[in-house]
């Protein structure tokens, strides 16, 4: 039986808070004390905590393979921090700008070598194995995503295959690992585990698209930055490489070889968006992407109360504005 | 019983070449594949699988380890040539100058989480789950050791001491998990394991510590590159942290804050050393290290053949030229 977001949130804090680390050297293991206090939305091991008691197990059993999927994402966040110099994270200067790169090189190393071993502890051995194995699976693609991300940046012939196959890699993986390994340490059979990833798998494709619309669409307030961001740097979203495939004004090749000024850029680009229909084509993919994560959560036959945890979550996910 | 080195070397080269990884994306896979493919020594996985053939296993049932930890070896130079802006490795040019740094991040990256993987590999779930372990450690104080030669580098108060503890972190450590493994492999019991990794931990020392004084007093032909480079970067070696403390000349301090044309500067430096004795006390402590190492192997009771592998082993690393 279920609880609320609020104890998994609880529960996980307080295994990172928990989490012994040497105190030197400082330089490696401060900036790793940094990235995991860093006010997060926790999401993975909430899902993975609430996965596991969902399906007969209790939070606690989880809590190491939750501590590690949270680590390893925090790990993904450092280097790709310092791959795209991402100057700010979260509201605070990322690691290697508060530090330097080598620094984010170094402590991001060790956060993976932390999560690859805490996700085989507490649990026996033959759950431990899966647990490592998806992990690892999970692990090479998402780096297979980032490297994707980083090759779309010189490639003019991106389609939105690609695109969500990019995104499914650098982002949802992590979120369906984080669902399955709950129903592993639940001892849920494969089915049943192959659901709950398909459940994440498609809750971070949801996730990722809606972040591609708020960007545009969002409200800059409640979304917490300048909004059409993505335009200015002609960052290849759905919306753009859809527009590049659609547009016959000549608006959007024109803006990728002789951007005007930003913000005309932005009003001239949305405008584009607008003729195609792209924000509601977009909304609809999403709803579709959520339909069928609440028919995987049908699947699994939960009592209505769990169920309703996670379809609520993932309606939550398609309408958020932050 | 044991098998030359060569055939070890043709076994791991055998297993670098079979490790089966995807084509795609290029970007990832293809510089994890030109790193490997380094014409390295494979000091490492040569000495996990002759150290698990002389306690009774068979090289191969150590394969799977021997490359886990020549993959971690490998992960680190790439690791450590972005940290250190190193432009060339055996007379290559590194990932991060044939691609770009966040090129070989990202393929770092992956190497390490393989490297992860592959060591539980092939053995039972108790041996995989030692294994792991011992890796987990090994990595894990391998980040320390280049922690702290980064802080060096800001740092005028650092000892000897310091310094060696330093070279074990960076250096020995992975060469004495590489033996242990072997070791684990093969069924031996705690006090043997521990002999097999002191043995390669003070190897490793050696060879770090002859390292330094081949910079300084090696043969430029045989040693491949040009002789006082780390005189002329102000590289805290053990014969500069030595002399820092020693000189009475002023020479050293004056070379550290208004250093002479480079030739000059190494002639300068390499004559305190001369005067304090320092390449024969480093002659000595290398002597020293090398003869604990031979008491490890005697105390693991080997047939004479095989502890001559060893010992020989230690011995050359003692007095090689290159």
């Amino acid at each position: 039986m279920i609880h609320d977001q609020h104890h998994y949130h609880t529960l996980i804090e307080e295994a990172i808070h928990q989490y012994r680390m040497p105190q030197q050297p400082a330089g490696l293991y401060d900036p790793v004390r940094y990235a995991m206090d860093c006010g997060g939305k926790r999401m993975r091991p909430i899902l993975c905590m609430a996965m596991c008691e969902a399906l007969g197990g209790k939070a606690q059993d989880a809590i190491n393979q939750a501590l590690a999927i949270e680590m390893f994402h925090n790990f993904t966040l450092l280097h790709d921090d310092v791959m795209d110099s991402a100057d700010m994270r979260r509201g605070r200067p990322t690691v290697h700008v508060r530090w330097d790169d080598r620094t984010a090189i170094l402590s991001g190393d060790a956060m993976l070598s932390m999560a690859t071993e805490l996700v085989n502890e507490g649990v026996d051995a033959s759950t431990a194995a899966s647990c490592r194995r998806l992990l690892y699976r999970t692990a090479m693609e998402v780096y297979e995503g980032q490297q994707y991300d980083m090759d779309f940046e010189n490639r003019d012939d991106v389609t939105v295959d690609d695109y969500l196959n990019m995104i499914r890699l650098k982002t949802s993986v992590l979120i369906g690992c984080a669902c399955r390994m709950g129903a592993i340490v639940a001892g849920a059979d494969e089915d049943v585990q192959h659901q709950t990833y398909r459940f994440g798998e498609l809750l971070g494709l949801a996730f990722q698209l809606r972040d591609d619309y708020l960007d545009t669409y969002g409200d800059p307030i409640m979304f917490g930055k300048e909004i059409g961001g993505d335009i200015v740097n002609d960052k290849k979203t759905w919306f753009l490489i859809n527009a590049m495939a659609e547009d016959q004004s000549g608006v959007i090749k024109s803006e990728l070889s002789l951007p005007s000024e930003p913000r005309h850029k932005i009003q001239r680009v949305k405008e584009v968006y607008d003729n195609l229909g792209l924000p509601e084509r977009c909304g609809e993919l999403i709803e579709r992407y959520i339909s069928e994560a609440k028919q995987c959560v049908a699947r699994l036959q939960l009592v209505p109360a769990d169920a309703n945890f996670f379809t609520e979550l993932a309606g939550k996910s398609s309408t958020r504005t932050q």
